[in-house]
């Protein structure tokens, strides 16, 4: 899992930029998008110092950073717009865990990761994405990767669909937080699909060895858990700052996304009590099985091991053993030893073995 | 379980009207009903527009909407009222947890869940309700199902039984709430019932496989523990508001119904703890009868072995066996054999084997 | 457990008086205890009207009402003292948790259970009781039982011994709950003695199948839990409430109270952690008995089956076997077989098998 | 555990003075220890009514009874200082919990435990011990026991080593409970020697049945653990009252006595984790165990049955069976069960089951 | 574990200085490091009584003390800077866990440990470190090993490389920390990748008995968390007192530090997850191993048992045999158990056992 990680920090000063993920052989892209009401605008950056977004345009602009490998561009960002370079290490750091942060009214830094569900594997994956929210920009940094998240919201402010164009860089900001939160829940009713199926392998005892892949699943809504868990106190301490930088009328949007990560946890976490249960039952399956696999030796053993005896009997080669002289002695014997066996048959169906 | 929802909104901005749940067939059905001490008027609403109710009438207006799957007919009666589009989008997802806000003193929205006990496969069907709650006027809203759940008190406003015609809208809130928070000791005091019968057979260890259904109340129980437990928080925290929308003199009436809530989470958590305990028994029974079956084989393999292996011996075909030439030698191994399985038989039964 | 419940309050109005609770036959008795340092008086009410006591009287007033099974008796009793309807709901409803509460000043009600243990059950059995505290008076509200628990106190303040006669109303409550805490403590002990006896079987292995001896008292114990937990805070919210109901000088008794049901509680979770040691101790002997039932069957079969096999060969009947005509081949063949079997117990010992 | 308790105090009336612990035959003794930097008095109390200790001694007074038993002695004590006789029931009742009690600036009442490892069984033994702390005064009580726990402070004032004759009352309370919280240490320290030992002998498989030592351990915790917790918010507690009894310069000593609170419950927690890591490796070996006694069973009886079917064929007394009558046939068949055992051998160990 | 520490205190005066902690031989080393932007000096300490370094020099003074086993030593760094010997007792307990405290603006101490990991025994070695800071010096104190943790920041300030010597000692000390926190995630990592190795080979069954492997694990990661867990608290506790020692330009390192710590935990807590899990499927794979030995047992025994009784039959020597004088007998016997045994193969591969 850590194993595929490029680069560590330990020994450097405290805010020294270093990548830390996956390799990533891309260039960064850098998008510039500007709308209010009525303007719309989106050029591709070239020249990262030309980027310079400020407060005092009268439109929002977003800043989208597709690419967070490279420290020479991060930097480059983050002196533009004034940025701590502690949080710049947090946006590169691909190990960093949700966490939001206030910087005295000039802009609130939100870090979160996107989550990706592998259909072949079922392995979830996350991509590491920040935020730079100040009065009339916001600044995004994703992981450099095949598809563009973000593409959804930038199609949406094209097309004038939705509030995105009346409302301020906030509802911009609400509106990404809030496109990825609603892809946790799909991810977690793909997983809810899956985990039915087995349960109904499980539950019928048809799956012969499930505990791998129970575990698989127990992995991932960890692993899920720990990435959502955060999430929750953060944009209630979000509200609870009163920063400026937030309107009044976006909070029911926030404390929106807030129930709806609500709801993802509570998801989470009756997904793994389900799978102990699951874990539970397979476990009885397999005692009940071992039960059915000795009961069954335990019966031939004790119908047939009496009856070898006694066929050993009358193979003994003594000169005097009156049965074997007598005509009918054969067909006696076997008369009375297919009584015995019934008799043993009876009493271990009486005994509930059968 | 999450496999029969219709729609999902990813995608969508926040806000977006989208039925999620199950689908349904019918007409969403609307009915007025005003009332107070003197008066008293049922009407079945036709055209959405005319729905409008608001503060200054002299009764108190109930506006029952049944079906929650039209996105038209829930975004006419928002609009009528005021209603913020978010907790619109709550009224319309089946899938939203429990929860309480207040609006400005203009509206407390609530909302939570109907239980109902399925007898026959002993499962629990949750139906979404949402309440909100003006200074004299609550509008409902329920799942369209066969069944009306707010028909009793209904009928009690008609027959003006009980103290629902002389007070205000707030206490029509704490009653229709009362109903459902009953109804969930109702469901309880069956699964407690049916647990009782299966706690008997596995206690007799009668019962082969109770796992499955041990695993299946466990299910139901987290299901409805997980649509109750936030009502606990809700409720307290609706009287901390102080909103001037719930007056004092309900007050008891709010904590009645949070004292209800409190005995439905305590039975929910001490049925949990039982089936706990029942699973330890089922598993202690099943290492009981594997002990059992292994010692039955035991048993008979160590009696029989040594019998087999004497009478192999004469079986023998040396020329030279003294043995077999002594005339009752035949007999004195038969009753050798006999004192051995009896010394053998004797000394399990010592060990407490048998 | 709840099936033996009479009644059932789903649909009515909040607030309606319905006993709930196991049938009862016989009618209320009430009790009027009056008393102060000089004077003692104790009638038994027969008509109900005649019991109205107030707050100016010049002494302690006590009712005890021995019955909560007649709504009529309740309801009368209540509108004498002005007790709010939802109080004496919760009066009739055996299954109300223990709970405090403070009506402005007038009145404080309490709410817990007497506990009886059944010696040849074990099983405990609780009783609903009610207070309610004014100024000078106390009324209770005990379930028609037998035995009246009270009568201990009743003969305290008659022989006027202890302190009762010198104090308020506030300590006759504190009296009241101070005895029946202390028979939680009195019940723990009987249960510690009897878990005391099984745990030196199980722990000597002398016990077949505890199991279910150890799942009766720990759910016992979590019924226990279930009645006294609630107390814990109770008290504590009840000084810090401030009422002018209760003397500060009455408080160290009630912080002595609360101090008992900590123990009480910190006694019942070292119970329950002694029964999850044992349940493991049970299993652990079960598994052990089990390996050591397999180790014989194995040693049996690991001698028999090679002797088994040789008796086997020379009881062939091939024409041409040299050993067969061996004059000494069958004294060989039986001490080599000795030989064998000493060489495979030798091995069994020296893995530690035997 | 609490069978030995001689006394109970059912019945009686809050505050009422009764023994509660195990029997104690000896008389009580009293000393009165007086210091200050320049004097210092030990005397034997033999008259109760002559130890009245004041706050206005130009010393420090520490009066020290060794010897809760008799109710008559303790109430002396208690009348004189004017303590409250809920706290005389508190010193006399064995089974009281740790807790500290603030009496209007006049004195503190603090009471702990003191526990004793016993070498032989490994169980721990608590004595019960309770101060009041005055102005300059403090009076210890203690048990009847063999030992006299204290001695080593009374030594190191008589001596003057160390600076308790420099400091105050609260100084030399601060000492007595360090002087006991490090023998908790020390008690620790001896356990997890214990545990160590036991531990190297599971890990390595030695220890046929550890499971009722490793029991006796967690008991040992357990009842540990009740003892020390409460004392980790007494101490904090008793410094947040910012009482006038406890000067300023002695904080740090409490918070440091607090601080090895925390260590011995962190001690004790991890030991507790550790006991659980064990019984989850105990029942790991004992299913090795097994697994490798039923893979020898099956390899015999899969070697052995087919051989032993195989001489039973030929021991058969067929007319016709042409085997029997080849001059070699017998020699055919020894070689070919020899392949054959060889080849099944062979395949056991491919699967890895020798 | 605890078992090579070489004094106790027990029976000690509070703040007597005592060395706990594993023996050590060498001497310690004392170092002065002073510095500012231009002026940068490295001493090595001969003489205690020299190193008095004070608040009011226009450089960071750093004084590394290597060595705590030396009581003269430490206490005469303790009498030349003020600092209570209580905490100078803590400096020298190895035991100690971590913690700060803050001393009226005259300095901080703060504790923790800094842990190795030992790559051939994948155990957890700790090492007790402590800080003073002043207004303008920090005095570290390390146990005395072979190497020295801090050499790396003493050469970054030597080198000038990094903000160190712009800052001051506020910034020193969260590097010193950082430095040791960033270490515990380089443990974290070369833990996972073994653990992953291993969850590999569980995975796929070829681990034969990993419990003890995981259990070792869980002991370093219980250990781990241990140091680990009180840090979280402490630095915003360091951070909520407000002290004039730290200025607010250094808050947000202190935090991210603390962001550092929690990642630690959680990476913590996670891995001890994944254990929990491996120990399941290890579980899970011992039975389903033990239920195919015990399967493969039963088919032979199934499948022999009745043939070793046919042959048996056969090998009778009564005169009156007639299906032994049937010249073709012998070979219809062979066919008929032929079928026989292909009959019960045919079953049990029906019934899934093969």
């Amino acid at each position: 899992m850590t194993s595929s990680v490029v680069n560590s920090k330990f020994g450097l000063a405290p805010g020294s930029l270093v990548y830390i993920g996956p390799k990533v052989a891309k260039d960064t892209t850098i998008k510039l998008i500007e709308y209010n009401e009525e303007y719309h605008k989106e050029t591709l950056i070239k020249d990262i110092s030309e980027c310079r977004i400020s407060n005092d345009k009268p439109f929002v602009s977003w800043l989208d950073v597709d690419g967070i490998h490279e420290p020479d561009v991060i930097e480059a960002v983050g002196q533009l717009h004034n940025i701590h370079p502690l949080l710049l290490e947090d946006v590169m750091n691909t190990r960093q865990k949700p966490k939001i942060e206030f910087y005295n009214d000039s802009y609130v830094f939100v870090s979160l990761k996107m989550l990706y569900w592998h259909d072949k594997t079922g392995e979830i994956d996350a991509e590491h994405i920040s935020f730079f929210l100040g009065s009339n920009y916001v600044i995004s940094f994703q992981e450099k990767r095949s598809n563009d998240i973000f593409r959804l919201v930038i199609d949406r402010i094209k097309a004038s669909v939705g509030k995105t164009r009346r409302n301020g860089a906030d509802y911009l900001l609400v509106s990404l937080v809030d496109l990825i939160v609603d892809y946790y829940l799909e991810i977690l009713e793909k997983m809810s699909e899956r985990l039915e199926e087995l349960e109904g392998l499980i539950l019928a005892a048809k799956h012969k060895d499930p505990i791998n892949q129970l575990y698989g699943f127990k992995r991932q809504l960890t692993l899920m858990r720990k990435y959502v868990w955060p999430l929750r106190d953060m944009l209630s301490q979000g509200l609870r700052e009163n920063s400026k930088l937030i309107n009044k009328s976006t909070f029911p949007y926030f404390r929106d996304v807030n129930d709806h990560i609500t709801n993802v946890i509570d998801s989470i976490d009756s997904n793994r009590e389900l799978l102990t249960g699951l874990i539970d039952i397979h476990y009885s399956t397999l005692s009940s099985r071992m039960n059915s696999v000795m009961k069954t030796l335990t019966i031939y053993s004790a119908i047939f091991m009496p009856l070898t005896f006694i066929v050993g009997i009358y193979g003994m080669n003594f000169d005097n053993m009156p049965e074997l002289r007598q005509p009918n002695g054969y067909f006696y014997t076997l008369a009375g030893m297919a009584v015995l066996a019934a008799g043993l048959l009876f009493y271990f169906r009486k005994r509930g073995w059968m």
